[in-house]
């Protein structure tokens, strides 16, 4: 079997999520969830799935189910956090909360979760069992980061390491899931497995920091998204927090004082917080902090390496997602 | 073994969810599902499923984690569907988004379907599939009939053959994979399967319709809830449609009006929906209907029994469940 390239694989699992049968009845249930699976996004823990099989030499079709599961639990969970964040728009297009309603919403990303139950039972025999405890466990601890998440909306003194470990539940575990259980179908033997679990969780903090960062010191051309965006909701960041952490008596009470400030014009407000931020280092901590995490990766892939692995669509992935060189 | 009689039955599972551990961290995401899973109930699905268990002469502790899955599930729906109803009273107590808020009913719901199929994995490896793809239907099933029933909230023309599907959506197929599941795990032969399975289905709606019936027509001592609730709400039950379905021009226009009208004292009202009711015999229809399908979960007894199996638990079981002999 000729391995797939990093954009063949996209377009298989693209036409995977196109292909499938969501359902049809009741209409209210099953549109939304073909309007949200129909939304886009990168795919990147199907993608990641298919690149941890062929790893191993093993058919991508093995994998299919594997990583449908993954992006339909994912979306699902995006129809419960954008009724939670109170979100209106998604991918340019209003969120299914706002254009169906609040119930519809919470009750299609629970079918959605059916759904995404549905497609482990797809799976071989042999496997089934072990992918079915890798999934379960991360998309628990992906309800307990989320609410965690919510626990520290207003909470002013998060430590750092609460806030990574949020993250990680959050966003990561899936990500690591996504990885092993790629690997798990693929045979890989149990240390393999653990390697490509790490490789995801730590990839997946980076990215989540990084993400922090390019909010407010990126490049809003490379970026997306206007730079500021999280000072101006007053959201409780890696850069914030930190700088909460590193400031003292005053200057702590003015950094709060500036990001609960509703008067001072927005470019201004991101201006002066930058400022400070930049006082306290915390832009070259971050960055560390970031470096750490996408190091701490790169030595899983070393480790496959060294045992004979191709890793070099791993390393592709993570500069696809990262845009930094490896 | 010795078959356990109902009574022990009901006190074994009791012991099971009081003794399962959910979890603990973050504590607003598990205290809420402790608070619900010690709420009490009949827990009549984990009931059906050890007795359809031990049916046939296997371990009820093999059932044990298939009976958890389906109670624990049920209950995360509870949570949901309370905040889709507004429900602020869950048996005399504050309902999960009222005592806490809405984000977090929704996400310990969620928490809860995971710890639901969390269960599942704890299987025999020989029936876990078996259980899982029934499970896995019924759940989808009843976010189905949660829809229909948002759906007909406002639909005064609603049928009744849709407003059956939507019960049996919404509440049977969860006994009817109570009962299957048991079997399945019993390792009966697919026809008893199915046999059981029809069993619950067509009493889950019998119970249905009877709720719905003695909501209007039941004494209120033995009912243990006030008559007329139903059309004080204005709820779309099987009576209600069945009277606008066989009341025809001003009639039925009369019908609507009292349903609308705020203004009339509650006493006088349920009074003159119960005189439009007796008028179409509705009452007696509702009888037969409800009598017709415990006929059909009868029948599915006879056959399990001229095949030999003891079926007097499943009968006493049915006879507690409706509050009528057999």
């Amino acid at each position: 079997m000729t391995p797939k390239s990093l954009d063949d694989l996209q377009l298989f699992i693209n036409k995977a999520i196109e292909s499938t049968n969501y359902g049809f009845n009741p209409e209210n249930l099953y549109d939304p969830i073909h309007y949200t699976m129909s939304m886009g996004g990168k795919r990147i823990r199907p993608l990641l799935t298919l690149i941890c099989c062929q790893l191993y030499g093993k058919s991508i079709d093995k994998a299919i189910p594997a990583a449908m599961a993954l992006e339909i639990f994912h979306n699902s969970t995006l129809l419960h956090d954008d009724i939670m964040d109170n979100s209106m728009v998604r991918r340019n297009l209003p969120t299914v909360f706002k254009k169906w309603s609040t119930n519809i919403a919470i009750l299609s990303g629970d079918a959605m979760i059916m759904l995404a139950y549905k497609q482990l039972n797809q799976l071989e025999e042999k496997i089934k069992s072990s992918v079915f405890e890798t999934f379960n466990k991360a998309t628990l601890e992906v309800c307990e980061g989320q609410q965690y998440d919510l626990d520290y909306e207003d909470d002013f003194q998060v430590r750092i390491e609460d806030y990574i470990k949020m993250i990680r539940l959050k966003t990561s575990v899936l990500l690591a899931a996504s990885a092993k259980i790629g690997a798990i179908i693929g045979e890989a033997c149990k240390e393999e497995q653990d390697l490509l679990y790490s490789f995801g969780e730590n990839l997946g903090i980076a990215f989540q920091l990084q993400d922090d960062y390019l909010d407010t010191f990126g490049d809003s051309a490379v970026f997306g998204k206007k730079i500021g965006g999280d000072i101006l909701a007053g959201k409780k960041t890696f850069l914030l927090l930190k700088a909460l952490g590193l400031s003292k008596g005053e200057y702590n009470a003015q950094l709060i004082g500036i990001i609960n400030d509703t008067n001072t014009k927005p470019e201004v407000k991101v201006e002066q917080v930058k400022e400070i931020y930049k006082n306290l280092k915390v832009d070259s901590i971050t960055i560390e902090y970031i470096n750490r995490y996408f190091d701490k990766a790169k030595e899983s892939l070393a480790k496959l390496k060294l045992k004979g692995l191709d890793t070099t669509l791993l390393t592709e992935y993570s500069e696809k997602l990262s845009g930094r060189k490896y």
